[in-house]
């Protein structure tokens, strides 16, 4: 998994229908990469998450299998990162 | 998930039958690679995109599980960014 | 999925029996990484080619699961490419 | 997989249920990347260990599936390496 | 697939059960990545392999899916190179 800081949401209204509900939020990761993860935790902007990235951010769903690479799988216990929001 | 900006097209005739209808298009996501993605929204040339990649752009075919590892699963709610594609 | 350029073939005759029948073919993205493909259309030297990475090769061969990891999905709808060839 | 330093804990209070029980630790790999890995093995700051990526890790847990991409899968029978971990 | 020359052997005592039996061997893959890749082929030092890498080194073993991510598939039909060995 990868620490990361979430930096705000991504609509997306014309996608596929197979996406399961949840904010779709662009992070941050630690690396200085940025990516889009599927969260339904929650989470808002500057927080501190951490990050699984592959199909298994698929198989938490279950045997629907929706197409998503990356989830939020927790929030880091640190408080939300400003400094690393704006690097 | 990527953010990507939809190129253009790609052909390639003769290929593996077990592949499913649909366009394969070529993106440019915004930390500068370039991939062919597989599309079945219809996306055109300039048009901003979300682009899942590894096994979960098969998993959504179903149990066929054709061989395709990126697949666009959304439109962004952005407009056409004729900068990023000339980058 | 990735374009390249068929470079050539590789022999690995001892190996595990698991492994279908077709080509091992090293291919050149064009991103300029060299990796060793399955190929099962009968690519030859210089084809510009379509190559899936990740799992999703060995799911094409079904149940079976071959520990393949690069599969060439087409044949790309262009003069096969000697400039990059040698580069 | 890959070679590893554990570097220490993680704690993620506001988690997904999905998540075995377990320690999440943050690892540096020999080629520098620092990623967090799940591990059931009680492996301790400092310890040389090797992780294995992707959703294997997952597959691990059985058909559960909890959405983990990186497992520790053993312990170097190597001195634990504090210079490493300095770096 | 990866072509890597084989460094070596790595010993793990401490383990995950899970584990099928087979050697975990160090290899240099000839793009310079080091990594651990599982061998049940009785590959030795300085031999020239071909690497598989992700989830397809777990599904060889079948449904145990022991958390594997890399898998030495064949061994090259090329001499052993040791100058590649002490880059």
């Amino acid at each position: 998994m990868l620490r990361a800081t979430v930096m705000g949401s991504v609509w997306a209204t014309r996608r596929l229908e197979a996406l399961p509900s949840g904010a779709l939020l662009e992070v941050r990761t630690d690396d200085g990469a940025t990516l889009i993860a599927f969260d339904v935790l929650g989470s808002g902007a500057g927080e501190r998450v951490l990050v699984a990235t592959g199909s298994v951010a698929s198989g938490y769903f279950g045997p629907d299998h929706p197409p998503l690479d990356a989830l939020i799988i927790g929030s880091l216990d640190e408080p939300a990162n400003e400094e690393k929001e704006q690097r």
